[in-house]
């Protein structure tokens, strides 16, 4: 099976995802040719499957460090397994591939704890992530070779198991001539920078802090729940920063840490912002919202400056993307942050888009199945690149 | 990697065990040729590696349905890992096989949850089984290619997900003209019986109730912790059975079910004997013992007779394994229930004795890497046969 697969010179591989807000599922299907360096791929189709508002709560009490026990994670991890089977069969048959011709299936899975900072055990020091969605049960469904866990190995070199897009974002961003940062703002924001003719090993990689989470938590809290996030960015616009509470934010010791670094969803998540709420009274929703807006803005370009433009002068261009690039005065403001350089957003690239992610998956599966190495150590920090994630096998096997 | 290892005339696997009391890791160092029902293997060595008993009461701990959450149990998956890879370079050090010549790691894992029974959840009917011990980690500390997992896919198609040591006591015990009862008395005790010349789907295999459980659980609470088992079944022997409580222990709806069925550890474990005690104050330590004795004698004899020698007359042979064939009360008790059998313990087949277990998982990563099915529908109640694991990448890849 496998072999036959690796001789093949086109496959078709389907990516799948559950992100950080536990919202849907995320599902792409691809055409790849290659591997490593050369890969070359086009993306057939993107799809968004929702979860119900109660299982995207249930998820989102899952994470909590002590919320659910192992019964809960074992049952969820077979049902999310059921669901990204349905999503991998949706959608092969909405962009009308014939499922007979799908090789491979990428599965990342839900996170449901993730920490990269090693704890003292008896004798060794540890980390670790886990995501659930049984790769058993989307292989049987789908009798396809499933390639899941994927930041597991990097963690295992001492790398950050994250952000394992830096390997995809330099195939598809690395210029002979032209430096370029990728920004990407989901609840948290990450950066990655391809400075001109760098080698794969010169990317740098990091969490910079907040992206939305914090903003939408405050709308969410000040709409009583009507709305879920600040639509363009006018709530923002139409408020003022406040200074002194910026200058508060700005201090948290996270933004002084040394790249490589990333960060867990609860550290500038809905308790984050209920404890700005408790310790700053009296500040209006929009004047909360521009400032979260602005400490959004100032964590990514000041450390963007810190860590990349102080360092080199090769970059050129800035991509902006995921759901804060439509945030018109987060876009703004990063552009007003970087008069020398070309900001776009990814929405430029029309090969990705919001399917960036879900592709990262079929990306990196065909990886491991090549026995090509995903991960980039100068981006997450492991000791060596590894070949990432475990192969189930299909119906026929592997 | 796969390709050479599959064409090697004979590999050498490491299976490695951490069973459902998690006192320590058992490890197996095989040679084995071919596979499926033609496969041959000797078994070069077994070791046991006790866990500390902070370790072992931790993990005790972390089985409760809610008693550990999301990261408690993916920090313990990262430690057992580390623990899994240890015991794997130190048997084969043990046994002085070069590691080198090691070609694959088969790892159970430790059995967090495990619910065959299905739950509704919107859409679908879930089941779910839960091992730690994370194989990116055992697979980067040792090089080897690691087949994991093995319980999932089974249940995915309907199975129980055990017993999965059917195949293996079908390669080693169907005989022509032989039937055979195999008694596993653990925790839990389960049996299989293979008909003379009974085909594979021929095997029926189940968890009959209480195995050492119960009786340990009384040692335990009588001698005040002093004692953890009743050594060769001496305190039971001078106990005197009490037919009315072992009447009441009788009636438990689980003597009723039909096979395939499975227990997990909870339904006749510590708190089960709690209540027990609770319910019946007054009786003696030693007759107390006595009954929990006969209750796991007769539980095991009545169900043997209703649900295979009432079927089937090809039963020749009964072999009794783990622990409690050691129990000289269990044993003789076994021996007088069944006049007409041979009744012999597995140390009369030296092949396996205490390794079996971790034997099994070493069989069962051939199978998988074989692309054979290791699953037994008849004894775990699947829909169908199986390929069982998922396969983590060695070094150099798969």
């Amino acid at each position: 099976m496998l072999a036959k697969i690796r001789e093949k010179t086109e496959k078709i591989i389907i990516g799948i995802n559950s992100g950080t807000s536990a919202d849907g599922i995320d599902a792409a299907i691809i055409k790849i040719r290659k591997s490593g360096l050369e890969t070359e791929f086009d993306v057939i189709g993107y799809e968004t499957y929702p979860y119900s508002p109660s299982l995207s709560q249930r998820l989102n009490r899952d994470m909590g460090q002590n919320a659910a026990g192992a019964a809960e994670l074992c049952l969820m991890s077979s049902y999310l397994g059921e669901l990204f089977a349905y999503s991998a069969k949706s959608i092969a048959k909405k962009f009308s591939v014939p499922f007979e011709e799908v090789d491979l299936i990428g599965m990342h899975g839900q996170t449901i704890y993730h920490h990269p900072e090693p704890i003292a055990f008896p004798g060794y020091k540890i980390s670790g992530t886990m995501q659930i969605g049984n790769p058993a049960i989307v292989a049987e469904r789908t009798g396809k070779i499933v390639v899941s866990d994927f930041r597991s190995r990097d963690m295992a070199v001492g790398g950050q198991g994250a952000p394992l897009v830096a390997y995809l974002d330099f195939v598809l961003f690395s210029h002979r001539a032209r430096g370029r940062v990728l920004i990407n703002i989901g609840g948290v924001a990450n950066v990655t920078g391809i400075p001109a003719s760098s080698p794969l090993n010169g990317i740098i990689a990091f969490d910079t802090g907040p992206g939305n989470a914090l903003i939408d938590a405050a709308v969410f809290h000040f709409s009583e729940g009507k709305k879920s996030f600040d639509e363009n960015g006018v709530i923002a616009k139409q408020g003022t920063v406040i200074p002194e509470l910026l200058t508060k934010l700005l201090a948290h010791p996270y933004f002084k840490k040394e790249p490589p670094k990333s960060l867990d969803k609860e550290t500038f998540g809905r308790l984050y912002f209920q404890k700005i709420l408790k310790e700053n009274p009296g500040i209006s929703p929009a004047n909360m919202i521009a400032t979260l807006t602005e400490f959004t803005i100032k964590t990514i370009t000041l450390q963007i400056s810190e860590h990349m433009l102080q360092k080199s002068h090769s970059y050129e261009e800035i991509i902006v993307s995921g759901g804060g690039a439509e945030n018109k005065t987060i876009f703004e403001g990063l552009k007003r942050s970087f008069p020398k350089l070309a900001v776009n957003t990814i929405n430029d690239y029309p090969i990705l888009g919001k399917a960036k992610e879900a592709v990262l998956y079929a990306f990196l599966a065909n990886e491991t199945i090549m026995n090509s190495r995903g991960n980039v150590p100068s981006a997450t920090g492991a000791k060596k690149p590894v070949i990432l994630g475990s192969i189930t096998p299909g119906e026929e096997g592997i």
